[in-house]
């Protein structure tokens, strides 16, 4: 048969880095690659309680058809904890989700024609680039500094660009640099959108692991026009094997997203939202999450200290203060994605910064992540890392 | 805001018949409109049993992110079942979905570009319908008997449609009207296939469903080029609210559906898929699909007699020799849409047939799902309908 594809799909094949990135599986390396959850801190014993309560009480329901807005009762406690950001939402405002992942596909789906322009960070999160190119889209890259992205360069680059249809962000410990955004250039961002007439895409997955300081408004905080759409989820709070999110969505906005999720998959498991749901009605959810965040914030404190006094000092790198990772900027002449087959030698593993940007030609950085490994290899990884870093410098 | 959206949102909207259906979920109707499995037969005691085991024994891997492609021994145990279809698979031509509903979509996005057509049998499954719409394709639909597709409509419509992109067919208990294709023509399908260069989506979320006689091969058995693309679920012979099914298709379409899949929502959730497996491995799930059967034949039986003894007898509808539906054929003057109306004040529902018809224009037919509704709501609801239907025929 001479398979003849959807256009769509010339954009969407094997990427190189997904091939390097199975590597990093092998139980013999030491990988900060991938954006694990640790998973010795998933409620097991709890899960266990909930999931016997939940048949109990109502198994015939957990087990059958449900709506495809999702739970209510899981809904209104979602409506709580966004309060969080500065965000008063309605449980109807809210569309659950099979992890926030769904909700950067459904978004592409919703605004994106063929040669449409999403606005994003550069660099910005890999699979928020891969569910948006499936919309046979462009992307124009923002400057960004610590501050989030540099205004300046985003009202430039509006200008010049007609075909913006979508701006797409990670305010909050972004992936792939584990930077947050000030409170300044939130409210600028939903001004420059007003101007231009643009949807913002407010990914939030890390926004609750916040190690140090207090959690800033989000960028729908700042929201006059019904215009910003905020993705959560509970796969860094809870875990990611459950694969629940959520959309929170202006009203005639998240009417589209409940009809493009009855047409992709009806719903989102129904099991699953009653047993978050009981989890949060039994135990302290707030509890367990400051428990995560006790072991991440070491874990980068960790991280950080021995980059620090292990990596030449020409290397620099982000400092998180919450979140899963840091990025790490090496010098022009050395590239990221090459120097991955000597770390692989010495087993350990990142992900090689090139990926991170949609329209290429960056690779001298790479992403760490320090939430999956135990303290001691963290050292003996940054350790060997800091080796190849070392060699290929020639030092 | 003055909201753009991407042109495709133009084809999803609410539907009239989505209003209509809404009202039908009130618990004081008798409704046969769902498509909802009995959920007295879901093995709530035994789920207990099933998650407490994947907990103890694995639940750190249960709750963490899993592969792409699926729990491998839930795969290696679907390649068995699916022998019952003369489908001799390997568990890696198998991808785990959220729900045999996302394969739709997934087939949708890799195969169909704006304008293509989808050839469909003339009735059609209504979700299968909107998963395509939002690819903006058009649909060509194909006379059916009582023995599937009519195969001289197929070849004259294939003949004269260049735009033919795809074939889309349920063979067993298909949904709407509950036939069966004849091995014959499932055959024929394939060489007509083979001879227009087509691949073919079929869904096959009943066919374990049987009552009576074998079960036939699938069309996938006679597939000799690699075109056959098969769906399945676990929603009718487990529980639909745990979102499990599969695809299983050739390995280069298979590798489209993956990297789909890692750009829709990253993979299916790894803890329902270690839930069903253990399932399959403490208890035997035969047996426990042979007591679906039983209740779902016997219910089918009183449907169909009730309707014997009540409806006018000008009224016709299909003996589905399993699955969870049949369909009724009014005379031309009545329209069910209409009809429906009189239905619900009388707190009778069903699903007026027009939506079946991806093009619309064909109001007087009806479907009727029993597998929902206890004996007695099954007697009393179809007498109810009984007497809309004489009202309507002035009798």
């Amino acid at each position: 048969m001479a398979i003849k594809y959807a256009k769509r799909m010339e954009k969407m094949g094997a990427s190189e880095i997904r091939e390097l990135l199975k590597l990093t599986a092998r139980p013999e390396i030491i990988s900060f690659a991938g954006g694990l959850p640790a998973p010795e801190l998933f409620p097991v014993e709890a899960m266990k309680e909930v999931s016997k309560k939940v048949l109990e009480e109502g198994g015939q329901k957990a087990l059958q058809y449900s709506t495809t807005e999702g739970f209510l009762p899981l809904r209104e406690k979602i409506v709580e904890r966004m309060k969080k950001f500065d965000i008063n939402a309605q449980p109807d405002d809210i569309l659950m989700l099979s992890g926030s992942q769904q909700g950067l596909d459904f978004a592409g789906r919703i605004f994106l024609n063929p040669g449409d322009v999403v606005v994003c960070e550069s660099p910005s999160y890999l699979g928020a680039i891969n569910a948006f190119k499936a919309y046979e889209c462009n992307f124009v890259e923002v400057d960004t500094d610590d501050h989030g992205m540099v205004m300046e360069d985003l009202e430039r680059k509006l200008a010049e660009t007609p075909e913006a249809k979508m701006i797409y962000v990670i305010p909050d410990f972004q992936n792939p640099t584990g930077k947050t955004w000030s409170v300044q250039r939130r409210k600028e961002l939903v001004e420059i959108a007003n101007k231009y007439d643009l949807p913002i895409v407010e990914d939030n997955p890390y926004g609750e692991l916040r190690f140090e300081g207090e959690i800033p408004p989000s960028v729908k905080a700042f929201d006059t026009e019904d215009r910003v759409i905020f993705l959560g989820t509970f796969s860094k709070t809870f875990a990611p094997g459950m694969r629940l999110g959520w959309v929170y969505a202006p009203h005639e906005i998240l009417e589209r997203f409940i009809f493009v999720k009855q047409a992709a998959d009806l719903q989102t498991s129904t099991i699953s939202q009653m047993e978050i749901n009981k989890f949060m009605e039994m135990y302290d959810f707030d509890a367990h999450v400051e428990k995560i965040k006790e072991v991440y914030g070491k874990r980068r404190d960790l991280m950080i200290n021995t980059m620090k006094e292990n990596f030449p000092e020409e290397i620099t790198f982000t400092y998180p203060e919450g979140g899963l990772f840091t990025w790490v900027q090496l010098p022009e002449a050395l590239n990221a994605k090459e120097m991955m087959v000597k770390a692989l030698e010495k087993q350990v593993a990142y992900v090689p910064g090139g990926s991170f940007f949609p329209n290429g030609g960056r690779e001298n950085a790479f992403r760490l992540n320090y939430s999956n490994m135990p303290d001691e290899k963290i050292v003996e990884g940054i350790k060997r890392l800091a080796e190849v870093i070392k060699e290929e410098l020639g030092k």
